[in-house]
């Protein structure tokens, strides 16, 4: 039961959605802009970031959801895995998302942990500006959406098979798209 | 020096928001639902627990543009320095301001530290569903805000006035209104 009254079949953050239009509007907006939209980061790249950061703050329902977003994007759940077991250096990830990956896991514990050399070593594998910026906007903003999800103590499937469905939704259709119809 | 190139005369999230306008729009819509659109939560208190909880987070940009912003909307800076030094119990604030002030430092640790009767005690105080959810999506999001600011390394102003500035423009405008008219 979460702390506040919510439909009892949405769970994790589909309920909050459900309850706070106004709010659910530019979270979805925000998140398709970090996630779905072009980038030169892959869809699944920016998913593995998302995933990482929610499985360091220990967030089952977006660690969950996000990790099968990323897999069905990367047609690889053994990447998803390594990454979310904090495995980065072993990780079947090129040397820049690992990069990216050390920057967002900085992210996570504090925006004033990221230094210079971080930032450098990214930059050394390649990273742009751009992929900069959306890496820290992805981790920071995971560190919003797994503090929504579990201070309102929200539910959280434990069936694989149901973040599986979502992530397959998401995956196909971004997160503009309507909450309720996933099966 | 920002760790990416950020108009100089634009400090903290304002440069990042200049550099990418695709999520600027959707971060000022949120904050503006949050902190600005009418809620049973006046707009000095909702500010106060973004300054609050960006003042755990040691975000010298956010703890400070958010005081300001609250004092002009209290009337009383004061309250906003009580808050700031983690003084809830002794601030000038009502009761239920308090136990929502004890939700949002919570937050700020994890989403998962928010127990059962944090939200008792402040139910009990007249705290409403609408109310705990916004006060959790407003700690939450400053979370994201205080990592996006520090992690890529934006500039802070030392100068108090230059705070009082944009409070003063803030509290009046809203979060909506364009970021360029700062003087």
């Amino acid at each position: 039961m979460a702390y506040i009254s919510l439909p009892e079949d949405l769970p994790g953050i589909r309920g909050l959605m459900n309850y706070r239009p106004e709010t659910a509007q530019p979270l979805n907006q925000l998140v398709d802009v970090l996630l779905q939209k072009p980038s030169s980061l892959g869809k699944g790249e920016r998913e593995l970031i998302a995933s990482y950061v929610s499985s360091l703050n220990k967030c089952k329902y977006c660690s969950n959801t996000h990790g099968a977003v990323a897999k069905h994007h990367l047609g690889d759940g053994e990447i998803v895995e390594q990454v979310k077991a904090n495995n980065i250096d072993t990780a079947s990830v090129s040397s820049k998302v690992k990069a990216l990956l050390n920057i967002a896991g900085k992210v996570q514990r504090s925006g004033r942990s990221v230094t210079e050399k971080d930032i450098e070593k990214a930059r050394k594998e390649g990273a742009t500006d751009k992929e900069l910026h959306d890496t820290v906007l992805i981790a920071a903003s995971f560190c919003m959406f797994n503090r929504y999800v579990d201070g309102l103590g929200t539910s959280a499937p434990d069936d694989p098979e149901v973040y599986d469905q979502i992530g397959a939704y998401r995956a196909e259709n971004g997160y503009q798209a309507p909450n309720n119809e996933i099966k």
